[in-house]
């Protein structure tokens, strides 16, 4: 979707993806192999009482379930940033997230003539409807007359 | 480490690593299928020429160095948040990225006795030096006491 069809205010609700025990191994493991994620006897005694997802991969499952909406299609030219990321609740294996995303913000660029800046904030939830994960990007995106 | 280890002002140098095609397409295709991160041919018409690593890729792998230096250890009982990521320069094949981090803060958390807030700066370079992306990120780590 070109900037132009991104307009402030305009929301999105993604569809919904499980997070396996799996799934949060597999990440943790590759980006971030701390106890708190890898270690069922250490986590045990963390304040969650069980292993829970890494933050860097409810992001990155977020950021999925958002591009999956087809809203960006082939139009994001680059990100630029990301803001006030706030790791709400933990995610635990079994967790069913989906993600409301409102655009915030859609501008012509003054540095990329033809393209646009949004800015998008996201809150993922979970199955019990708590929210786990809120944050706010922004990307560079084609323009309708690019 | 202790949070009242890990000092305002304590600087951390990261080891590296290489981010590969194989690397960049497999992050991509589980966390953010776009077609900048996918797409040789579509790529060549964005604004870099080629296709770049996704900017949750770097931003985990960037992660995944410092957790590697083993300065938190088995003490960090949550991430709390993440500000102000900014992702500089695009990431390609081949680049290899190392961390820079500095401790902002650390002090005895208010709301969990025995714990610490422990803020963090990062900053991630290629191979030419080049700064590829910053951001801060705040966690919540065990005292000495507990």
């Amino acid at each position: 979707m070109r900037f132009q069809e991104l307009r402030a205010g305009r929301r999105f609700l993604t569809g919904s993806a499980v997070v396996t025990d799996g799934d949060i191994r597999a990440f943790a493991e590759v980006f971030d192999p701390q106890p708190i994620h890898l270690d069922f006897g250490a986590a045990a005694h963390g304040p969650f009482g069980r292993t829970i997802a890494s933050g860097y991969h409810t992001l990155a499952l977020s950021w999925r379930l958002w591009i999956d909406t087809g809203a960006l299609g082939a139009d994001a030219l680059a990100g630029l940033g990301l803001d006030e990321l706030r790791w709400v609740r933990p995610v635990f294996a079994g967790d069913r997230l989906s993600v409301e995303v409102e655009v915030l913000e859609s501008r012509p660029s003054a540095s990329h003539p033809g393209a646009g800046i949004v800015r998008l904030a996201l809150s993922a939830h979970n199955q019990h409807g708590e929210v786990v994960l809120t944050y706010r990007t922004a990307a560079l995106v084609r323009g309708s007359g690019g």
